[in-house]
């Protein structure tokens, strides 16, 4: 009844497709947010200081795009060992991409109040939810056979959660230190993205 | 006069192309609507005090997200069995994604007026003219062979029949309720998406 | 010096996708501009003088989709004649895209001022504009031997050319009538759309 | 230990997606920010002046937005020659994404401040940082044998670090002209555009 010619193909190129484009969407509406410069009169004095003032909005701008990228990274490397999707594995990219679309607004809330810890919180929180969301459907996804593109090396599968839950620690930890000094918050939010242009085990897969 | 050399491909792909561009944008903008939490004094009850106050878009935009997710996967399984396209496949599509585009629009008229039944009704309204124009563009397509990327079975037709026509009702029902029980209604806007979750008789054919 | 293997392939999915991109953003951002109507009690007169109050911006939105989508159509069949790109195309897809993105800004301009002669004038330049700068990249594009796809056949050709022209013709006719009886040129303006609805010499070559 | 089979393909093709949905996104929401222009009476006089006052906008639309198209042509060519990506190349690529989406922001600030030395520097610096971050990609891709799509000759790697660097002289020299004629650097914004369209010695190897 259900022979071969009937089962579906359902490639994995169209999540791909619509997940880069929320991902293209995200990065780039990040910046309808920024206030331009006031610069009140005609010195350099006064450029410096209009930047000083929207300095927390660029600040944010820059760590939420280069936290997006990253992420973006990690969920291209999804598909290049999973190249078919099912109901269940489309769901959960869904769940993580409605995450992913919240950073633009956690942002925001954290560039209008950047050294207070209910916005570092949320912004930790969010960005937490992105990697957890996003090793489920990974997990989800390595289970399921019928759903692999290629054989996945122990090595990688060990390195892969390292990377996935990096992430959520550091930001747990930056949550704890907000309470007391959020300014080493907003640096563990500034390193953690760099933690992943170390060299890492999955390297050496790669061309 | 008109040999196959001629004769042009019109492959889906670019229509499917566009349509994951317009759900990624549609699906992302809900955020660009969502105001940030205003907190009053450094406390946590002004912190739940803040989100309780834009709960109402927050929850708007978690249920259009899943609502916009589940029937992008009802798009991308259109075209597991059409590859190909004509001007009135083409036509058909641009009404959905018209429809499509409006559910921000009627997310962020729900959002101000929650309880309100005119804001139900019209919410209710878009959903079921995206679930209606997507379900003619489907009708069309199956019927004109020469679009056709496979067999399709009785069983799936039928099914997605089923699938296509659930949600119009649940959202009658939804609008009825609206002017005597309208947190009923959103009970209903929340949990049809959760019907599209359960086991199905399409999810044999697919991996 | 210059072999066969240093050739580039310059294949024209790159420019397709930009064009997909740009096109999907300029549709659903019609709809970002869109105030959600003001119901100021609770009854359904009251519903419908809430619409009725958007009613430009609704009728607006509704055509420039439509408008939207068939120039889409239009840009779309070109990439069938044609596979390859080179500098000058490129460019002329450039303007061609430039042209489009505007028609959320002249949309925007029509509904705060549908009746009057400028917002016509804006509207008709505007989308006259994209018809002609898709048109001279078709020009080149079928012109440049090394890009096509297929054999052209001349029946497709003027077929194109008129189905090019007849909207800025359209589009001009609205324009002068714009200073007389304003409703006749947004009336051009709905049924211009339209006329690309009916069966055309190049449907026969589409499955 | 690392066979071929577990190898990573990691084509560039989901990294130029990516690219092409950024830059659509850019592209299109340099029109949201566009006023639109307040006609005060029913003349033509009074349609002239509401452009009139709307001029700086536009004319920095119509500037960034074909400076993009270029930049974006220039990305497209960097991946003719680049058809696999890895860690550090995707990295220099979301770098030269994050710079690209601050072309809207500086362009606001550039319409808001047209003949201000402020403006034109930021604006310039913007330009130059694309360029400079997709000359680093380039020059990182070429090194890595592995990533390569094609050989490429010597003429073609002169000529594209010349257009790499055009630009980025070009608004030195504008920025420079700012504190004494701004006319002239608003001159060299609009005429270093032109220059991407003289025959350059990369035409020959495009179809």
């Amino acid at each position: 009844m259900n022979t071969d010619q009937e089962k579906l193909n359902m490639s994995a190129n169209r999540l791909e497709a619509l997940g880069d484009g929320i991902f293209s969407v995200a990065m780039t509406i990040l910046v309808i947010e920024l206030r331009i410069p006031l610069v009140k009169e005609n010195s350099f004095r006064a450029l410096l200081h209009g930047l000083y003032e929207v300095r927390q909005e660029l600040f944010c701008y820059f760590i939420s795009f280069i936290v997006l990228g990253i992420m973006w990274f990690g969920h291209r490397m999804v598909f290049e060992y999973i190249s078919r999707t099912n109901r269940y594995f489309i769901f959960l990219g869904v769940l993580f991409y409605m995450i992913v679309c919240l950073v633009p607004f956690s942002t925001r809330f954290l560039a209008a109040n950047t050294l207070q810890w209910y916005a570092i919180l949320m912004y930790g929180l969010n960005l937490s939810g992105c990697n957890l969301t996003l090793y489920a459907q990974w997990t989800y996804g390595i289970k399921r056979k019928t759903l692999h593109a290629r054989i996945l090396p122990d090595e990688v599968r060990k390195e892969a959660r390292r990377l996935f839950l990096i992430s959520p620690i550091m930001y747990a930890i930056a949550i704890i230190f907000s309470f007391f000094f959020p300014w080493i918050s907003i640096g563990i939010y500034f390193f953690t993205p760099i933690l992943y242009l170390l060299p890492n085990k999955i390297d050496k897969y790669l061309p």
